[in-house]
C-alpha cells in the first residue's frame, strides 16, 4: 500500500567557531556561531577588530551592514548542512540545480520493501477523490514496478552476481516509478548559497512544493543565525500556502 | 498512446578562435579550433609562442603532454554546447549532478498533448512482454494524468488567471509521472568538465542510459576536438552496451 | 630600463552556433551566434520553437524578456575568451576572485629580460614627477631582482638540474618584484559571467584599474552580442575615467 | 623598519555535527564531528544505517572505503575555515586559483602604518648578504609608497571627501609594494577542497612557500579529521622543506 510521506528538514550540522589566538576581538554575546564567523571574516579584510566605526559595533549592525552594502561573499564562511525527508522525486530534480550546493541523495537503487512512499502534491491531497486516484495509481505503479523486477532478474539469471544482478534490475524497473516518490538529500550549504536557494524558490512565483522547502529551511536556519535573515518577511497566499520575501533579493 | 523515444545528442555550439593581433603564431594547419585554444592558453602562461621545445612543437604533441602531466585547467578555455533529447527524467537526475556544466532544461509544465513520449530502459526495450508491459502502464499513468488534470484544473475554477490556473494544475498533476518520461537538455560545458562527464559515467560501474549519454558524447566531441579526448578506449561490455575508459581518469 | 605596459584585451573565442536537425526554427537574421544560443536554449525549456507569443517573437524582444525576468541561467550557453595584456599583478588578483572565470595566467617563472614591463595607475602615470619617481623605483626594483638571482643561482650550485635551479632561484627573487609588474591572462567565460564581472567592477567604486578593464570587455563583448549587453550604459566620471551601471544589476 | 611576517594558520570554524531525530544510528565515540557527517551522508545515500556490511561498520573502515572507492563528493559535508596571517601577496595570488574555496583577503586599502611587513623566501631569509639586500629594498620600497602617498593625496586635494582621497592614493601608491607584501586570508572550503588543495600544493612541484602553507594546513586538519587525511604521508626533501603526498590523488 502507498504510504504518504510529508516534508521533514532537520539541521544536522553547522559551523562552530572560535577566534584566533593574536586576535583582540570578543564576539558580542548575543551572536550566533554562523553570524561571529561573518562578522570577523569582514573586520580581517580590513583589520577592524578595534571596531573602529561605532555605526557598526554591534555584530547586528556589521551584518545588516554587509547585507546592505551586498559583501555576501563573507556569508560564505559559515556553512549549515540539513537532512530532508518526504520530498517529491520532481522537487529534488529542481533542488539539483542549486550547483552551490553540496548533495548526497537517497540512491532509487535503494527502494522500501513492500510499500510505496509517496509525497502528494497539496492540490491532490486535499481532495478526497482525487487523493482516492492518486493513491491508487500509486498501488498499480508499484504492483508493475515488483513485476518488472521479478522478471528482469529472471531474465539476469546468466549474471552470477546477485549484487549486479539486482542492480540491473532496479534500475530499469525504476523507470515505472512517478514523479512523486519520495526521495531524500543531505545538503550543505554557506549561508550565501541559503539565502539564493531561499529568495529563489521561497517566491510568490516558484512551485509549491519547492517553496515549502525553502519557507522551511528559512526558518530553520532563521534560528541559528537570526540576523543573517531578519530581512526576510514570510506571509501567507490566499491558497493558505507560505512565501517569503527579502528588499535585498531580486 | 504511449511514444518511446530514442537518445539523440547534437552539438549545438563550440568555440571558434582567432589568434589575436601582436602574437606571432599560427596553430597548425589540422588543429581544430578547441585544440588551438587550449594550446594558445597554454603558451600564453610561459610566452612560449616560439615553440622552443621541439618534442612539444606539433599541436598533437603539445596538446598530450598537458593532459599528461595534469594541466587540465588549460581546457576550460574551450567550452562546447549539446542538445539532448530523448533522455529519461531518471537519467535527467543524475545528469543534473555534474555542477560544472550549465543546464537548460525543458520543463514539465510543457507536456506533449495527447500521447505521452517515454524511454524505455533496454533491458525492458528489448523484452517483447516487459516492453507491452510498460507501455501500457506509461498509457494507464498519462490516462490519469489527464483526469487529475482536468479535476485539478475545475477545482481551480476560483483562480481568474487562466495560464497560473493551468501551471498549478500541471505542477501537481505531474506527480504521477513515471521516471521514464522523455526530458530534453540544452548542456554546456568546458573540455575540461566534458573529459570529468565522460570519465564518470562512460565507465563500466555507471547506469546503463547515462552511460550510453556519456559514450555518444565522447563520439560528438571527438570529431571536435579528438586530440583531447584521443586516450579513451571505447570497447563493448558482453551485454552489447558500451563503455569508455583512459589511463589518465580514474 | 622600466617599459611601461598598458592595457591590451582582445576577443580570441566566442561560441558559434548552429541550428540542430529535427528543429523547425530560424534564428533572426541580425543575431548573433551568442545571443541566437541564448534564444535557442529559453525555446528548449518550454518548446516554443514556433515563437506563439508574439511579444517576444525577435531575438531583441526575447533577449530582453530573460534578462527582465532574470532567467540569467540561459546566458550561460555562450562564452566568450579574451586575452588580457597590460594588466598589473595587483588587479590580477583582483580578477581572480570571480571564480565563475576560466583562467590561465602569465607564470612569474617566466620574466622578460633585461627589462621590467610596468603597468603604471593613472595617477601616477599623468604626473611627470611621480612617474619619475616610479620609473626609477622600477628600475631599482629590477637591478635588485637581478642582483638576487645572480646570488640565489650560485647558492643553488649544488642543484644539478639547471632548470630546476633557475626555477627555484626566480621563484624567490620575484619576491621582491612590485604589484605593477605586468600579468597576462587567457580568461573564459560565460555571458552571465561576464555580466556579473561587469556589474561589480564597472560599477563607480570599483579600483580604477580592473574598471578600465571591465568598461573594455563590455565594449568588445558588446560587438559580439549587443542585445545581451545593451542595458549597461557607460559613462565619464569627473577624473576622466569610465563607468558603466545597468537597471538589471545591483 | 621592514618587519619579518612568518606563516601562521589557525582553525576558527569547523562543523559540528548533530544526528536528527528519526535516525537510529548513533556515530562510532571515536569519531569527530565531520568524519561522522561523512558517514551520516553516506548512509544516507543507501539508507545503511543499521550498518549491514560488517567490513565497513567502523567509521573508520566506512571512510576509508568512501575514499578508496572515490565517492569524493562525501566529503563535502563537512567544512573547515582557517585564518592565515604572514602569507606572501605572491603565495596569495597561487592560493586564490583555488575556486572551490571561499575567501576574504586583507585589502591593500589597508597597510600597517610606519613599518613594511614582509614575508621571505626561506632561500634569500637563510642568506645573511641576501637577507640584508632584501629588506634593505623593502625598507626603499616602503619610503617611496609614503612619498607617492603623500603626493597623491596632495594632488587629490580638489576630493572633498577625505575617506575617498586617501583610497585613491592609496590604490595607486600600492603599485610599487612588493610581492613579499604580507596579506591575511579567511580561507573556508569542504574536505573534499581541502584534499584537492593539499594533494596539488603539498607536492614536490609546488612552489615552497605555497607548498610549507599546504603542508600546515594539512597538520592542522587532520586533528580536526585524522581519518580523512590518514592516506597523506608528510616526508622532507633534501633541502629540509616538507612535502606531502597520497597514492590517491595523482
Amino acid at each position: 500500500m502507498a504510504v504518504e510521506s510529508s516534508l521533514d528538514v532537520q539541521l544536522i550540522a553547522a559551523s562552530q567557531f572560535a577566534v584566533p589566538p593574536g586576535v583582540d576581538w570578543v564576539p558580542d554575546a548575543g551572536a550566533t556561531d554562523a553570524e561571529a564567523i561573518v562578522e570577523f571574516a569582514g573586520r580581517a579584510c580590513y583589520e577592524t577588530f578595534d571596531r573602529p566605526n561605532p555605526h557598526t559595533a554591534t555584530n547586528k549592525a556589521y551584518l545588516h551592514h554587509i547585507i546592505d552594502v551586498g559583501h555576501d561573499a563573507l556569508l560564505e564562511h559559515a556553512t549549515a548542512t540539513v537532512y530532508i525527508r518526504g520530498l517529491s522525486r520532481a522537487a529534488g530534480n529542481e533542488l539539483l540545480r542549486h550547483r552551490n550546493f553540496s548533495f548526497s541523495q537517497l540512491s532509487q537503487r535503494f527502494v522500501h520493501e513492500g510499500s510505496s512512499e509517496v509525497v502528494l502534491p497539496a492540490l491532490i491531497a486535499e481532495d478526497e477523490e482525487l487523493r482516492r486516484i492518486f493513491l491508487r495509481a500509486a498501488d498499480e505503479t508499484r504492483f508493475i514496478y515488483d513485476e518488472l523486477l521479478r522478471a528482469l532478474e529472471e531474465n539476469l539469471a546468466g549474471e552470477p552476481n546477485s549484487l549486479l544482478r539486482r542492480k540491473k534490475a532496479r534500475q530499469a524497473a525504476r523507470a515505472v516509478l512517478p514523479n512523486a516518490t519520495e526521495t531524500r538529500f543531505v545538503v550543505t550549504g554557506n549561508y550565501r548559497a541559503w539565502r539564493q536557494f531561499i529568495a529563489a524558490r521561497a517566491s510568490e512565483h516558484a512551485d509549491v512544493e519547492i517553496r515549502s522547502l525553502a519557507v522551511t529551511c528559512l526558518e530553520l536556519l532563521r534560528d541559528n543565525a537570526p540576523t543573517l535573515f531578519d530581512d526576510f518577511l514570510i506571509s501567507e497566499l490566499s491558497d493558505g500556502t507560505k512565501m517569503a520575501t527579502s528588499p535585498y533579493v531580486s
